[in-house]
């Protein structure tokens, strides 16, 4: 505050003063402004639509089954679900299958996808935007209704690392409040190294801002920035991916071992600048395409909705922590810790803060 | 401030004072205090540059001449052009050739590049600087004072797509008032599937901010993001180029069709997450450069000024959403269809909001 | 709202104030409350931890020394020094060596660093995270406590430009008050273009945010975004890094030159769009890996602590602006001028404003 404005406040003090907001939020300005005006000194709750007011949906698992050589049927559930997303904060999120980010769908190049979306959201449409596919949007990724269920079918022929998320509009509404997640297309010819991988973890990054609120999406800064993992091996995508706190639960290697991460930052708005601490990458591809190929990397560029894969090797024992180097977005969260051991196996000790 | 808020702070008037604003917006909030303080209920105009108030300079097409085989002769006018930024939005843009982003300029690699700018506004100078070509920026771009014309000579010896902005200083107004376009380098040996291109376009992203406010330039956020295309055909750069609503008018394709987009993020602030809905690049060049080859991804990272060549197959009748997958920008705006039906021919159908 | 926060307004209310604002900033809020409410009309002092304050502690020159073929002895102090971020505005910077950035740290691909950080300052641990190494950061990067000595040991067997901070948690804060640098390991098989370079400079970009503030560095925009420069020249790395103001002091090159640019992002937060003004780069390689080679760029996107080698030819004498084409962040600072001249030195004439 300057000090003309200060002196003018000073003068005025006793009076009355309303102080308010920035930019665009003049709608929440005056929301807040008529609350303080009818003298209620109560937080307002964010407000939760109506019939979804003292909803939570029980997950339903992803089904994911192969029903011939290079076909697969995959069927997942839009649903209201709370997820805790920061210490004693819980988010009434719109989900894919009762996790955000959505369970983890992994699907080999050349597939045929026969997806099935139900929808147990008792108001709102939502539907299915795979990166993955080749599609006609306004058709294959159209809105299935509340207590409906659709079913499309579109081919997964470019390998990588893709998100998903609610094309519904707003889309940013629909992403914002969980319905995001990441596919992976596994190349025909695999990569590089495949052999010699010891382990492989997937990593999302994505945002989080006031409850269910557009006009913080479009125009405030990231409440919270996470990253969170799911369940690679074979099989476990049949069942519900883990979503753990990173920053409590390492990640784990063996000293000597050659890490994959899949990475995929599904936003809905920030770009990520994806590090692990004590390593650089031996192989990077970008959107996890195998002709993308770059080499000895600090730091990868992901744009919003952006995918890669990174390999390196870890030489001594210790934590490795993960994090975006946006650092304001690590200070939000955005951190994880991979815990390297002589056994492989946790030790059972703290992973430090950072 | 809205219209409800503005009554409700006129009613309080004399006893009260509405302070606002965040961050480093000072000059704001004093200004916004002094206006309530004179008990003005009015919607502050923003000010506009007195000699620039009632001008709106009739668009000048740009001129584009080959005068030998590898001599190309351009001329430009930076005028004062009212254009319609949003729904009911006019803004007193600082253009080159009445357009904001200003016309494409298509030239050969290898040419060289006579350039003349006709400066049409009566108080402040302006330039050009192409990012196409190799220049000494104090001399080759240098200022042309108002109604004054300069004229400049300089090779474009590097394919690609290039961003052209004003250079004078402050130059983030001249680019955020609107002094921005496209020039594409046509590469001597051409892309690799020239061959099968069926359809191309250019879109251009650029953010608006408040009127002529260096201060919103440089800590606010863009009130608009918005997608431009000009018209790419032999000869059509001869006229002035297509600026219409992306959101509304679709680009068409025919089922089958390969599609190449020459896309170019001329900011002045905000980076780019690229993405077509319902598809995956088969081809990027980063910059439009045939050598920074990338296949299979989802999402082009684009850097403000950076520009790509995409190429993509169409398989589906249907509509493609075109966005920056940043989804607050997409939200704001930086959204265009691309709609493909069996003939290639528009049927009038309307396409959906995203 | 926080608590203190809304016993307060409910104190004041029937006299009537609304207190409101973005983000995450109700303690900045509060305390200017509180401020007002104590009718103080001066400008609260950015806040220095007590054992700092009148802490300016005498630049100690970095020291490195070659003890064998592929062994050097790197020695850095963490010291608390101020430095002139701004005309007339000094900053308390925690620091490395005195300087911020830090002093440029040069290697060869396959040396091994012993390293031992000297941290004078009295209050806080302070530690080293190079971004070139390969190391157990729980371990190698641990902590050094005030007035104390820590020694590693760790290779750098990538080529490339790296970032390098302090990792001390907060880390945020430790990189964002001025701990941060650039370390290059110059690769042993070299660039392509090694035997072509006439001159060749580092720059480095970082922000600068309201003192030692960290709800700023999570939740603010820069107060100012800048470009460094350090020596390079062979053995210059063994007294203290040049530190001035790019915008008055130009780099120099002559007509015909090529030049290379080290340059790193070093953040915090934000990313970069890195161009040279009236060029275009012939050459890059993405965090100076000569793998990841790319050609004909505008403009180069540099992560959060991304790094990159970008090579490019002058032809015509006069002034080269080198910004971020992020312009609201050239506009806080991020300038730096190359000169070009007959004879490669500079003329005494003044670079221009951008």
């Amino acid at each position: 505050m300057n000090k003309k404005l200060k002196v003018l406040v000073a003068s005025l003090l006793g009076t009355s003063i309303v102080l308010s907001g920035c930019g665009k939020e003049d709608t929440a300005i005056e929301k807040e402004v008529e609350a303080q005006t009818t003298a209620s000194t109560e937080t307002k709750q964010p407000e939760v639509i109506a019939p979804h007011k003292d909803l939570n949906q029980e997950p339903v698992p992803l089904k994911i089954e192969r029903v011939s050589e290079n076909v697969v049927n995959v069927e997942m559930t839009a649903q209201i679900t709370d997820i805790e997303i920061d210490k004693d904060y819980t988010y009434k999120a719109w989900t894919f299958n009762g996790e955000a980010p959505g369970p983890v769908v992994v699907v080999n190049e050349g597939d045929t996808i026969n997806f099935t979306l139900k929808n147990m959201d008792p108001v709102i449409p939502h539907s299915m935007d795979f990166h993955a596919v080749h599609a006609a949007p306004s058709k294959d990724f159209a809105n299935v209704n509340p207590n409906e269920t659709g079913t499309f079918s579109y081919p997964a022929n470019k390998p990588g690392v893709f998100m998903y998320h609610c094309g519904t509009a707003p889309v940013l509404t629909h992403i914002a409040n969980g319905m995001h997640g990441t596919i992976i297309v596994k190349p025909k010819n695999g990569y590089p190294h495949d052999k010699e991988i010891d382990r492989e973890y997937l990593i999302i990054q994505n945002e989080w801002y006031k409850y269910n609120d557009l006009d913080d999406f479009t125009n405030g800064v990231p409440s919270q920035v996470v990253f969170s993992t799911k369940a690679l091996e074979e099989g476990a995508q049949n069942t519900n991916g883990d979503t753990f706190t990173l920053k409590d639960k390492p990640l784990l290697a063996k000293i000597g071992d050659r890490v994959r991460l899949y990475v995929n930052n599904v936003g809905p708005n920030e770009v990520s600048s994806f590090h692990v601490v004590g390593t650089i990458f031996d192989d990077v591809y970008i959107d996890g395409n195998p002709y993308n190929h770059m080499q000895g990397l600090q730091t990868v560029m992901l744009p919003a909705s952006g995918g890669a894969v990174v390999e390196f090797t870890v030489t001594r024992e210790g934590n490795y922590p993960i994090v975006t180097h946006q650092f304001n977005h690590a200070t939000k969260g955005a951190v994880a810790y991979l815990k390297v051991t002589a056994t492989g196996e946790d030790d059972g000790e703290a992973v430090g803060g950072h």
